[in-house]
């Protein structure tokens, strides 16, 4: 039936189930449930855009000891038996009495003692990915077992990149570079920025994207406003910076970059402005080394902003990069992760020029013993004029 | 600083409201907390992909009388301006200590009773978009207010689009329309279906999408395997059946139909099939009429593809369709939604054809008093080949 090659070895799934079965030995977990995308398809290599539909909840459970589990709505088996997964429980969803609740339910007694402890990842940028009617229903059922947080024993081993996935992420940097190289044929003086977001995502897909979760950006005189707002309809204008920034998808891993445009000359204030980001991103290419921790990155990346005059802009700096457009941990003054040799990271340094008009520069990173490896390729220390 | 024409007028805003409000009231709520980027949407205007990011939660509160509430990151301040919401309260998220945790339980506190309920989807297609320890600390710090379920108080607001909304999924429907035109153009022996996915994603940019969230599909010889695979890269080959099923967003709403075409002339059995399900759908769209119920159009769909001699595919035959790809009801025969007036559905009968070969045909459309309302343009009756 399926002609799909595998996206990673049978080995690769091992490995990182072996890796979450130490975390969840040295946790006392006895199982993990996992329910959303990324988790699913780290352990299962299950891919599918039908999570975009929120009318199913999926499930995977992964034992102490053994092999996974998968419990999931049966229009989803056919695509589960392609992958390594070989215990595949299935049920006919939407089911408005029972929406896998008991299948499930049963799943966790069978393969938890009855004390035991069902992990769950429950905490900072983690959402469980099923009705909490029905979560409720299964705390009830399993009993004496109980759920307990296993938000670090995913991410430990999640944030910690295999050279499969660095290769994955370097190839979906590799599209974006392309893509990006080629905006000065689409954007130019009087063209909508609306359109100019469709041009760059059809540029995406041509490079090779399979798909493109996330395009954002700005433009504006001098800088823009904010970095999240879909694109207007406004034409772009002479002394405009146009910024581009993409979340494109290529087997299943993301990149996360932007890159800016000056629409003729930029202004004194945007060129120190990008001088400042551009400098600061280098010296944190040059100062990170693994066993610092987020908040230590986000004060080099602060104070070098700083030596150069520039007033840093609100909100994180960066974060970490792989399976969803943004991961753990959050370069803040408040995140003291350790940063360890296999992070993929988003070194996103911000500056506010005037009120209401900053500027942004973000490139992708893996954490190596020595030094930094960059994936995107480095954004021209000049910023491009488009015409 | 935001050029952005708004999507809906604040009237618009303020009926959805009100009607949730009605729900509200007679459901004993003192004030609802949405968390979904759909919910937060319909309430408030706000519109970013920046949802793809898991890192922060979002929320809006909307008590029984008054104005909505947004509780947000900062990073979100911005945006949420430019919409119809005065009351905005933000932190700088995501905080490791208390990520809004602190914010939202003193909105709450402050909106609603001591002894009053705080409405929440929680029932069958719904998830809370928040860690749930996050949502536990919340539980206890505004008891003795308790939350309690809202699902039906949210989805029989939403599930009755306004004039205003069904103009918005009728605008995807023919983008859709329109890229489905262009498949021949790109779609032929030989062509890799990986790239006639891209291809597709393509054309719905061109016609003026403004993203792309779903594209599937599926390609066999004599009908395809799955509906919600990724595209591998085989190429299309004579005798096969090629899917296409898109769902395309433009100013926030979905459509989400599909389109079969035969590479070369299809074999008996799938023209048989693929008769089968225009005919079903034809019987659909003369019998459909407000009083009945999900699990009775299922029947109708059931009986019409029996009639017709073909064995009915597994799993639900169609959904309720808007602000996500898919919404409830599911057409199913356990779900006894009443389908009203002023609901937008997608028709999704599917055939057996052979074990492993399936055929899916779908149509959206809006319940009118006396019958109901395309908005995808009617398949053709006789499937297209392709060259």
């Amino acid at each position: 039936m399926h002609e799909h090659t595998p996206r990673f070895s049978v080995a690769e799934h091992r490995g990182r189930v072996a890796r979450l079965q130490e975390e969840m030995q040295a946790a006392d977990i006895d199982a993990l449930l996992l329910t959303t995308a990324a988790d699913v398809f780290y352990v299962t290599g299950f891919l599918t855009r039908f999570w975009e539909s929120p009318a199913r909840p999926w499930f995977v459970v992964v034992p102490v000891a053994g092999a996974p589990v998968a419990v999931i709505p049966a229009i989803g088996e056919d695509l589960m038996r392609s992958t390594w997964v070989a215990d595949i429980r299935t049920w006919d969803a939407p089911d408005p009495l029972d929406d896998g609740v008991s299948l499930l339910a049963d799943t966790l007694a069978q393969l938890v003692p009855d004390k035991g402890a069902v992990g769950l990842p429950m905490g900072l940028e983690t959402h469980l990915r099923m009705p909490i009617a029905d979560f409720a229903r299964i705390t009830a059922l399993i009993a004496p077992r109980k759920f307990v947080d296993a938000t670090a024993t995913v991410q430990r081993v999640r944030e910690i990149k295999s050279p499969a996935e660095i290769a994955k992420i370097r190839a979906t940097c590799d599209i974006a570079n392309r893509a990006f190289a080629r905006v000065p044929d689409f954007a130019q003086m009087g063209r909508p920025l609306d359109q100019v977001f469709r041009d760059f995502q059809i540029s995406l897909l041509e490079e090779g994207a399979d798909w493109v979760s996330y395009v954002a950006g700005g433009a504006g005189h001098g800088g823009y406003g904010d970095v999240i707002s879909p694109a207007s309809s406004r034409p772009l204008a002479l002394g405009d910076v146009l910024m581009l920034d993409t979340g494109a998808v290529r087997d299943g891993y993301f990149c996360d970059f932007d890159r800016n445009f000056s629409i003729g000359p930029p202004d004194a204030a945007v060129t120190r402005a990008h001088a400042a980001l551009y400098s600061a991103t280098d010296v944190a290419l040059e100062r990170l080394v693994p066993g610092m921790t987020a908040a230590e990155l986000f004060q080099i990346l602060t104070d070098a902003l700083l030596a150069e005059g520039a007033t840093p802009g609100k909100g994180r700096l960066g974060h970490g990069l792989g399976i969803t457009l943004t991961e753990w941990p959050s370069i803040t003054a408040k995140d003291t992760t350790e940063l360890r040799e296999g992070m993929v990271l988003c070194i996103e340094p911000g500056v506010q020029i005037a009120p209401g008009k900053v500027l942004v520069h973000e490139e992708n990173i893996v954490l190596r013993r020595d030094r930094p490896e960059l994936l995107s390729a480095r954004a021209p220390q000049q910023m491009p004029q488009l015409s």
